[in-house]
């Protein structure tokens, strides 16, 4: 059993290549491997399934965001932690990367199933953010609401930092986004002493 | 075929119990029926499967929310908006309604595919509300941003709502949990001008 130099890459993006122009439903592992000259069994060492290749690096992205806010100041309040957690799960999809992101979410519009996947993977996200607050002393409901902010702004950063002619880092639209949630609550200060 | 008073009514309360009970996989729609001296032929009147015994008035719920929604005043913000909305959705919970949504969520909580279901109806809501706030005039991602915090806000509150010992109304602890969300953004503004 050879090792392959840079298989994993070649075949994440020989799969890409077969998703789009073929469709998921129509494309087999076995002619992911054919397609760039690699065997059924190579791609089998490097992803369990064809679907793995679409979510593979998920689980760094959830530890970045998760160390984002860790890193965070202590006395940060819970959006200021967001807003860290923010900045350094952008750092995960660099520029050079919005090609390949476009790609694949062409890719998963077209299956429901994995958009069903994709869904559970902010509702993780969620869930791991809420989590790493109260660890830090955030009380509930807090963390889950500053937690679900977060995988909110970064769900709509994403999807505008994939957009035709868009031009702007990732990280600098989740910053705009955020700050936009700030000031829709401020906006919102009226109902709440009405509230009371 | 004659009609039967509130079948409709006992086959929910009867698939409830049977689910709690015996486990939502381990109980059929016939079983459900008998239980309540029904035919299996009269469940399948009133639903058209044993799992939409639990999600019966799913649309109905959904309405109520986007009624909220057009029902603000037209000088409201998007968070206010989403204030009204909550408002309308909880009226849809009553209080003597609280023992039945507890044993639906712990029915719920045991089975993944449920759990599927009920994380795809949040994500419809949010959907629906983003829009119902376009069709207002609210701008993207401000419509986006204030419907997905309405949906999590909703979450959370109902979550609270059925907790053992809870006896505020939803529509209290919704109010609550909105106000706690415009209270962490007013903590985040010195990380907004900060990230200028």
């Amino acid at each position: 059993m050879r090792w392959e130099p840079g298989a994993r890459e070649r075949l994440q993006a020989a799969a890409l290549e077969l998703f789009a122009t073929r469709g998921f439903e129509q494309t087999t592992a076995a002619e992911i491997a054919q397609s760039v000259g690699l065997t059924e069994r190579t791609f089998f060492r490097h992803f369990s399934d064809k679907r793995e290749v679409l979510f593979h690096g998920q689980q760094e992205f959830l530890q970045a965001f998760i160390d984002g806010v860790h890193a965070a100041p202590p006395d940060a309040s819970p959006l200021e932690v967001v807003a860290c957690a923010l900045h350094a799960a952008a750092s995960f999809f660099p520029d050079e990367r919005r090609p390949y992101s476009r790609m694949r979410q062409s890719v998963i519009d077209k299956n429901p199933a994995l958009q069903e996947r994709e869904l559970h993977k902010f509702a993780g996200l969620a869930v791991a953010v809420a989590e790493a607050l109260r660890a830090r002393g955030t009380g509930e409901p807090a963390a889950t609401l500053a937690a679900e902010s977060g995988a909110t702004v970064f769900g709509i950063a994403f999807a505008q930092w994939i957009r035709d002619g868009e031009e702007r880092s990732l990280s600098d639209i989740a910053s705009q986004v955020l700050r936009e949630l700030v000031n829709l609550s401020a906006a919102a200060t009226g109902w709440r002493t009405a509230g009371e």
